[in-house]
Parts: C-alpha cells; structure tokens; sequence
C-alpha cells in the first residue's frame, strides 16, 4: 500500500519504519525536506538527527507535504498535536480526499510547563478538529494512548495482550487502519464508534503522562478487561 | 474501622454494604434521612427505593451529613460530582479535620444531555476541589474509574486481575485507602503520585463513557499492561 505519513520525529520514525518493513511504499512528509536532511544534531529530547535515520531507511523517500498528500493512499499524521491541522493542511485538502487519514498525535499544550494541559477537550477533539479540516478525507483516530515503540510493535509488552482504540465515522476506513494496527502486531483493536470518541481516548493523556511518572518507564499499555 | 459513606445511590451502597460486609462500623450519610427512608418508588435509573437495601443491611444506620462526618474514621464521598463539594461542607469540615475522605465520584456534568461532559478538568480536578473546600483533610481520589460493583468486588471480572488508582499528597491516607481497596479484593493498586494526579484519572470517565457503550456493559476495566 502506498503510505504518507507527516512528521519526522519518533513517532513518525517508529510509524514509517516499521510500515516500511512490512513491506508497504511509504514516503516521509516534511515542511522543508533540505533543512530536514541536513540536520546534524540531536533533537531536544537528545534523539539523533534524522538524516541517522533515512541513512538506516533507504527505501524510505522524504518529501515535501504535498507531495506526500499525493502519494499515500493511507496518510498518518505524526506530527505534534499543535502542528497537526497546519501539516495536513500542507498535504492538500484535495489530495486527501476520500483517503484514510490516521491521526496518532495528542493535542498537548506545553505552553504552561510540565505536565500540558489539552489545547482541545471534553466537548470537541484534535481528531474532530482534523476532520472538519479535511471535510473530504476519511479520519480515523488511533495509537495515541501508547509509547511509540509499543505502536509498532505492541509485542514487546506481555506478548501484546493489551489494548488499542480506533475512532472514526468512516467504517470502511476504520476496518483499513484495524488491518495495519493487526499487521502490526495488535491484538485487540477495539472500536470505540465515531469520531468524538476521540475525546476520549485524547483525555486518556493526562493518566498517561502521571502513569508514565509513576512507572519510571513509557513501556507500558492498558488492557481493557472484559 | 468507624467508616462513614455519604451517599445513597448504587456507588454508596454498594461500598457501605461491602465495608459492613467485612466487619466494619459503617455509617451511610444523607442530606435529609427522613426523607430517604421514606421512598417506595424505584429511583430514575430503574433501582430498587432505598429503604429496601436498609432492611438488608441491619447493621448500616442511616444518619445526618453531620452525624456521619462525626462518626468515620475514614468518611467516603459517594455522592454525584455535582453535590460532592456541598456533602462534605455538610459532613462538617471541623468532622473531617484530619480524616481520610475517599473520594470516587466524577465531576459530570449532564447539562447538555449524554455523554456528559466534565465540569472540572485538565488544570483542576474534582479532588482537588474537595481538598480546597476542607484544608484539613487527607483526600485520597480512588475508584471513580470503574463500575459500582467492581469497586467492591473485583474479583468478579478475570479474577480481580486488573488495575485502581489511588491519587493524594497524603501518604499515610493513601496507605489506608489501599488497605481497604485490597481488602474488598484489589489486587493491583496503583499510586499515581498527589492529588493532581486525580485529573488523570477522572478524565478517563469519557473513554470509560464510549467504552460502555462499545462494550454494552459496564463490567470492564483497565489493567495497566507494565
């Protein structure tokens, strides 16, 4: 399948490696590619540059917005929450429509120190935000209550037996993101309806976020028990 | 233990019935007990009045906010969100001075129909509220992120193998609170850090909301996978 996904830090790294390794087309969409690649140092979270990374991902192409709204037949949005609806704006309403667009990101306000706060919630989502941007495009929610590494390769955590949400007011659309999230591993892809459930698998963010301070790891997941 | 719950509704007895059922003094708490040991209709969700459950518990007296407020050791909130702030101020902030207050309500706010959407939340909490309104208390926020009868008997879903919280800048409260959750069967508490943490968990209410709804029973919970 041919895949876009926006955004070059490791969520969008985690997200186009391993689609790259299951086999899939998959281009990398950034706002400026040449200043992209020609970073050197690490980012603020001391990751490597990301030319590191296209280096180890040959096959992986790193394009501008647009041209990686044109190409993906599935678009992920990987970027930040705050710079989500700019980025999918970038990749072009009209390349996107009808597509499936995967929206991983958080809208997580930093803007008053640690922990944010949500720059959107309780009656509206980023998701929500996301869809009304792109009328046309087919929105699904998903993967954004774990750590990066647990996205694409849940496995790595008691044999993948946890959980994770879709939300979306396209079936077909969500039925194409359970197959990746399964290919990638998943085991209990579990739909939670439309796209304003969003909001709450967004506002599972804060208990994230104490959970990850209480834990002392981001290597961990829920389960829902039924 | 001398425990008092205030509140009269499914979450209230559920937890005065378990804590008299494992030997405890227990109080139930209610703004005008004439009026509440007067009931013979069933209340708007379809449940039983409540005197009936006062006949099943004989050893549960029904008494004033204030008279319950004087008599726990440990004084539970198990009022609705909206009148949690004016139940303890009832119960007697002098009452409570020192006193553990178990929080598990949720601030919901039903105003605009289902879902409900959350009258405090992302900078402020409900438990935090509470801890405003009675300075000299120890409030431990647990519970409020799953069903009243797997509060007090877990072991109901998958043998108790899933997860509570417990928030509170008190540690020695918290310490209690997780005595008594393990007592009625917990297994896996969770300290999530002061009681700002509550905001976590009281914004998981809407994914709890949506999975209810997925799920069409409110017998799950989150096991925190780690």
């Amino acid at each position: 399948m041919r895949i876009a996904v926006l955004g070059t830090g490791v969520v969008g790294q985690a997200i186009a490696g391993r689609l790259d390794e299951l086999g899939h087309d998959v281009v990398v969409g950034t706002r400026d590619v040449a200043t992209t690649l020609a970073r050197t140092e690490p980012d603020g979270m001391g990751n490597p540059p990301f030319p590191d990374w296209t280096r180890a991902h040959p096959r992986v192409r790193v394009v501008s917005l647009a041209d990686a709204g044109a190409h993906g037949e599935v678009v992920v949005n990987a970027t930040a929450g705050g710079g989500a609806v700019d980025a999918l704006r970038g990749a072009g309403a009209e390349n996107l429509a009808g597509k499936v667009v995967v929206d991983v990101s958080n809208p997580l306000d930093f803007s008053r120190g640690f922990p944010p706060t949500l720059f959107v919630k309780d009656d509206d989502s980023l998701g929500e935000q996301i869809q009304r941007a792109l009328p046309d495009a087919r929105v699904v929610k998903t993967l954004n209550t774990m750590t990066a590494g647990l996205m694409v390769h849940p496995e790595q955590l008691a044999d993948g037996d946890h959980s994770v949400f879709v939300s979306g007011d396209d079936a077909a659309a969500k039925a194409t993101v359970a197959e990746l999230l399964r290919s990638m591993g998943h085991t209990d892809v579990i739909d939670l309806g439309d796209l304003s459930s969003a909001r709450g698998t967004e506002m599972m963010l804060p208990v994230w976020l104490r959970l990850f301070g209480a834990l002392g790891t981001p290597m961990f997941n829920v389960k829902v028990v039924r």
